[in-house]
């Protein structure tokens, strides 16, 4: 029996989800991006999962669509491929955006390397914390493929300037920089990685899953509103988030504690 | 005579604004709102005010809405609150909106905590100096309470995925890390806030009003617009600017002076 | 003869712009703007330019618009200049406009002072290397003049919070704040800022121009748009990319390289 592209392992309340084609750095092939679409569509419907993590198996976290995939329908379709990759890239997109959309937080917990849509991946979950040892890149120009999908999650995370500079350049950052410019949450030595991921989806996932589903929500669908419609459509998600018996329950045991 | 929920010190050009319920940690209570609100109502008016620093009594800045307040509206109305809290999430954020939309600056001063809509506060402040003691967090999802009104202001401010990881674990970041990440423009001993305040208050408002405020609502409105729209508004915003009696005497004088 | 406004090195693949204006600090006076506009008109219609570098002569990069051309036009015109300021400040951003619109990148070799309009002019470029001993400032506010289409450009690069103090103070940052804050990609011994352009401008030049062109100005389009909607776009782009000629020969050289 074949090793599945996407293993998920899940351990109630936390799904861990591995990128497994390792052989191609987990190439984000379209068979691995229907595979997470898959996954991410069936963890979206359990309610008993409320944290996830994203890894990646063998050297390297993802390297990013797979060029022998891509470079085969160029040559197999009478269009050379033109249908195949926008497809393809809507395909991808959309995964993207599931894992914005999906119900629970997605903390991605790239080593190695993270390069174009892998990188993208990165700057899409809603958290990362990183390996040491983790390259970051957007290096599709070496090849003459500029990550034009990758920068739209990534603009929307970092700044601009070295995100034009990775662009441009296809020169790679450390874990370190970045940090620095909003890429990711923190960096923690490789043999901490599992660990410390674990430990923050524990975190996320001792808080109330109702609550959190709607916050994540919120959070991307205010990000995209004017100021004023975005305080509008926050304060209706507040007071809709005060009736929720759960929070009520909360709130009223912390009111009634003694003052000190 | 009761002592007022904010304190106001008007010591012309600046206007010192003091959050007054040290017992629960300056709550963001409809009665603090509305206080809030009706001083800055007032600075508004005032030509004399031409800086505003903001600042909290006792341990902390402010701990967010109130929580007791909260509790009380949840069993008081027939419709378990639901009006109430509307109301209240929409009046905090006109409120948060007014400091943006007064003429005078306004410099948050926080320390000790900055929490939930608290936080908002300091991020929604022109800018912000920072007690070396400040924690800053929005930290309801703890009380099952997304921070979602919070949110508006801090993804406008602050990188995206510090934010986040803020929301959903609830946990606190420091001075130095809240400045790394845009939330406030640096961190000084406590005992040095309110003189580094005052000196900062002293240096805006030893500017034209005028000019400042111009350019204080020229700046909120042409980050919402798109590129082409804000250079059209604010080529126009110069010009009218270029019409001000004070502006030509400055610039004339400047132009009079010899090269060196 | 006269030296001209902005003196063109041409070294294929690299184009080198000096502003040239040293005795007051390369102003960028209607005549500047008009000859930088007309340059990048130039260099946008030659194939053999694949990077330019931008610095300024004497002992800054640029320190705003020229302030005796605004004196003079404020005596000179019946409307008190009002025509020309809205003229000009339409021109300058235009220009700002143009080299985002370059199908080449455009890297900044800021040194000595970037201030008002020439800090606006860091910001617009693609990138930013900075001499160690650079001084950012948006400090019109001092002569009464708010740097108002200065922060079009840079509330889209770098933080909110410190660009706000910059201008409501008109104070400068250095070269590693600029850094820190998004401003700029880095900070070099000034001795080195020549080497270090030109090796930035060689590397990207040893890119495809037309993969590098179609993904720059896929960069700033995406950027304006909601998210889905900058996925539809990048998606088509993206496969556009992949029916360059040169783009499917590189993957397919790539692809055939045997695993290791």
């Amino acid at each position: 029996m074949e090793k599945p592209l996407v293993v998920c392992d899940y351990a109630p309340p936390i799904a861990k989800l591995t990128l497994n084609s390792p052989d191609n750095f987990n190439a984000l092939s379209e068979a691995m991006v229907d595979s997470l679409t898959k996954v991410l569509g069936e963890i979206g419907d359990r309610r008993d999962i409320k944290a996830v993590l994203l890894t990646g198996a063998g050297k390297g976290f993802c390297a990013g669509h797979d060029l022998r995939e891509l470079d085969a329908a160029r040559r197999d379709h009478e269009d050379g491929g033109r249908e195949f990759f926008v497809q393809l890239f809507n395909k991808s997109a959309e995964m993207m955006i599931r894992i914005m959309k999906l119900p629970q937080p997605v903390i991605a917990l790239p080593h190695g390397v993270a390069a174009a849509a892998g990188c993208q991946l990165v700057a899409t979950c809603d958290l990362a914390v990183a390996a040491s040892d983790t390259q970051f890149g957007v290096n599709g120009v070496n090849i003459g493929l500029f990550c034009s999908t990758p920068m739209v999650a990534m603009s929307r995370t970092m700044q601009r300037k070295p995100l034009m500079e990775m662009l441009l350049t296809g020169e790679f950052i450390d874990g370190e920089r970045a940090r620095e410019v909003g890429l990711i949450n923190r960096v923690v030595p490789a043999d901490r990685l599992s660990a410390e991921g674990l430990e923050l989806a524990t975190l996320i996932a001792s808080k109330s899953d109702s609550v959190i589903s709607v916050g994540k929500e919120a959070f991307y669908a205010q990000a995209e509103l004017p100021l004023a419609a975005a305080y509008e459509y926050t304060a209706e998600i507040m007071a809709e988030n005060m009736m929720l018996q759960e929070t009520s329950a909360s709130i009223h045991a912390f009111a009634a504690k003694p003052k000190n």
